[in-house]
């Protein structure tokens, strides 16, 4: 009786998956694929889809089986797909019940028009014309916040969107560590001064040559992966045996190749949750913070390191003349450059969280009326010369530089600088677990640590929460800030001579 | 009252419309893009979306808003969108309503099945593995044929699912005069003798410039067009501003070129819909049969004619090196070669008709148990001889060379052989409106045959039946085979120098 009532759950849900990964499809399309006068009614289609989905799963039917099944599945094993499966769709489906049908269509047609208005805005450098549209986000934000109990502080409502049973008092607590930990690194870095970036030119054929050697030494494979430009690279897919990432190419630097292992880390999460996890809800990566985790690592931890270049830097050479005069280490300290910047996408290692702590505060303000909004360009600036020592010239690259506001998503942007600190983290664990990587990454071999992030994490897929999914990975279900800090110090004493250890 | 009930109607189907655009992108992307491990999710997704759409389209609602609305659409003027929805969705409904779910369902799954099997047994010439598939697809296309009333032939349930309204007894008037005056050409001209083909030799990336240049003059855009290569081209698309054409390369001659521009003649089709029938089951060309009509003019009526290559033969011969010494007129015979040849995708104009005439009393003679099918091979060899004169080798060239029997499709060869005849039906009316339309091809203008077709064909859509639609177009709703063997005898006098006038 009960096993046919989750069969039937079962059956539903999997229905929903179809539809999510449809969603994916639509969307990876619209942004890779679809010629521009497809927009228009590809919109129509990915709002039919997306309410079909969405009112599937919030129907009574599913809510009565979930009551039906809530005690049986707390007989089974808490391991099992079943009391998974019944747990986090529970959550899932209470969450999705608060919000109205109409304030929730409502938020989406108010972030699809907003993004236009943003847009331009930012091309124009033209806050007062997106004032209007935040106003109506903020406010639209704030019903939603209100179709909540909320316990504590009502940022705390946003955030568990992003990163589930994550509080505000937590990720202030974390950002109150960096603040005092790592915005000294960047100053005294900059005291140093030295590494200036050099002028560069890279084919776009070389860097497409280039960037699939590259993953394809990470796990990249035709048969279950795609690698293709677009605009603003994302990694999405289908299911776990059809990946898609996106990335694009400059002409004078590889921030396209940083960006496309950052986006290969995203995949690779996807692609190694354990297939009998499929159709569900459970099938995919945890949280947003783990998920950058994994692209932070990829990226950072293994694409920004001495033994990956150690590896891959004749063959660079080869393909690009910039860099024929080069030595490996001179390279290294290239990648590596630490210099407070204007734009959080192009920042470096040691000055990205700080943009983060930036915004979390102005978003917790905007909430909480402690700023109007006719003041956010002033307070941006202000905080930018507080943490990273630079005047912002204009609002393009200022409070208008982000998507996230225009599309009414507030209380994601944490999530960007707890994935940097869970990477590490978990890194500490891996280097712990296996003491040859460095070695194995300068031969080329990153089967390694695929396979122990595969074990440890991947297969998890979305089982447990962020937390106990922490918990199995390193240990705690704790995000700790000190790893993330010691790396940063540990890599910036080298390449610049700083202090090993804090004054 | 009735206002409110039609705008519930249009919103339901524009629903049901979303989602077959959306079936069509999980198409499109499984044959151009996907990667192959992505095979088996993505049929678990294109069975719940198709699942979906079939479900809210049987609905008792629209059923009974369609009979609510009937005699309201009955007083609005027959040619207005609200009459011809009502009136379309109507007959699409009530024949949607006769089949049982779980029948669909089996025929689904059995086609799905017996795929792989044909595949396997065409390459391994291999009918015996291919029969029991073979009969099981045939046994349920028998059951659902006793879901309908068969008046007359039970041929003509299914045939009505390809090209609605057309009778059994109607396409065997048409291919007996066929049988009687196009098989004849082809042996006048086999008794000529003449025009061998050639060794040729093309690069890939200049038939892929190519190609795209023609496209281009006929009236393909970046903004609302694709073109990419496939192992089985097709067109497909998610909307009157989103059409998506696929093509492949041969490395010795320019099949693909003509396969492009046979593509593109769907496209146009779908692409010169009028937009106001949008999200509407009319935003399509209005039966298979019509829209071979204009995929083969473009293949063959244009882009096999001299006015097109005295356009574009100079530029072949800038790309194609193997063609510099030929001059436009030869080529121009090389294009049109007759040769009864064994595989219908790659024959003539000459014998294509004939391919499909053995194909359509097979299928006659499996429905009506008047042939069994573990004869199909030698009634098929026999008939081949009788028709083309060519003794078949082995089944693989003979009756395993289609995919259709394995995905269960019988009565849908037909409309293949009618749309030859409609093209030329509907050409002659063309030639006698634009004067000069020759001259304009040999400008590399198209743009005038495209304007006609979108005003007097496309727009329509599938607002009425494909027999009002001709009437529209040419003036009578009758197929007619005379204009086509009209043609065909023209040009083959010209090329072979057969009697302009049958004996």
């Amino acid at each position: 009786m009960s096993q046919a009532k989750f069969d039937d759950l079962r059956g539903r849900l999997a229905e929903i998956a179809d539809l999510g990964k449809t969603m994916a499809l639509l969307g990876w399309d619209q942004h890779v694929m679809m010629p521009r006068k497809g927009a228009s009614i590809r919109a129509e289609q990915m709002a039919t889809v997306g309410r079909i989905a969405h009112t599937k799963f919030t129907s009574a039917e599913i809510g009565s089986l979930l009551d039906d099944l809530r005690s049986w599945g707390e007989q089974q094993d808490y391991d099992s797909f079943e009391a998974s499966l019944i747990r986090v769709t529970a959550r899932d489906w209470e969450k999705s019940r608060q919000v109205p049908a109409d304030l929730r269509a409502e938020m989406s047609r108010s972030a699809a028009l907003a993004n236009q208005v943003w847009i331009d805005a930012r091309a124009n450098n033209d806050f007062k014309t997106f004032l209007p549209v935040l106003r109506k986000n903020l406010d639209l934000r704030k019903r939603y916040i209100d179709c909540f109990d909320v316990k504590d502080e009502p940022y705390d409502i946003v955030l568990d969107d992003y990163e589930r049973d994550m509080t505000t008092k937590e990720v202030r607590r974390i950002f109150d560590y960096l603040k005092e930990h790592q915005a000294p690194l960047v100053k005294e870095v900059a005291a140093r001064g030295g590494n200036d970036s050099k002028p560069r030119d890279f084919g776009f054929e070389e860097q497409k040559a280039f960037e699939l050697e590259v993953v394809k030494a990470f796990g990249f494979t035709d048969d279950a992966w795609r690698l293709d430009p677009t605009v603003h690279p994302f990694a999405s897919g289908t299911g776990v045996t059809d990946i898609r990432i996106t990335t694009r190419y400059f002409p004078d630097h590889l921030g396209g190749l940083f960006g496309t292992m950052h986006e290969f880390g995203h995949g690779l999460y996807e692609r190694q949750v354990d297939p009998s996890l499929e159709r569900s809800p459970l099938a995919r990566g945890v949280s947003l913070g783990m998920h950058e985790s994994q692209s932070r690592m990829w990226e950072n931890l293994v694409g920004r390191a001495r033994p990956f270049w150690r590896h891959f830097f004749p063959r660079l050479q080869e393909l690009f003349p910039t860099v024929a005069g080069e030595d490996v280490e001179s390279w290294y300290r290239e990648v590596n450059r630490v210099e407070p910047s204007l734009i959080r996408v192009e920042s470096d290692e040691a000055t990205y969280n700080l943009h983060i702590i930036l915004r979390f505060e102005l978003e917790q303000a905007m909430l909480n009326d402690e700023v109007s909004l006719e003041q956010l360009p002033e307070e941006w600036n202000s905080r930018m010369f507080d943490y990273l020592g630079i005047e912002v010239p204009n609002d393009t690259e200022g409070v208008l530089q982000d998507v996230h506001w225009s599309g009414g998503s507030i209380g994601y942007f944490p999530t960007y600088a707890l994935g940097n600190l869970i990477s590490a983290q978990i890194w500490e664990k891996i280097v712990a677990d296996l003491p040859d990587l460095d070695a194995s990454f300068e031969q080329g071999d990153f089967a390694p640590l695929r396979d122990w992030l595969g074990e440890h994490l991947h297969h998890l897929g979305r089982k447990y929460t962020p937390g106990e999914t922490l918990e199995r990975v390193v240990g705690t279900s704790q995000i700790d800030p000190e790893p993330y800090v010691r790396y940063l110090r540990s890599k910036l004493a080298d390449i610049y001579g700083i202090a090993t250890t804090a004054a």
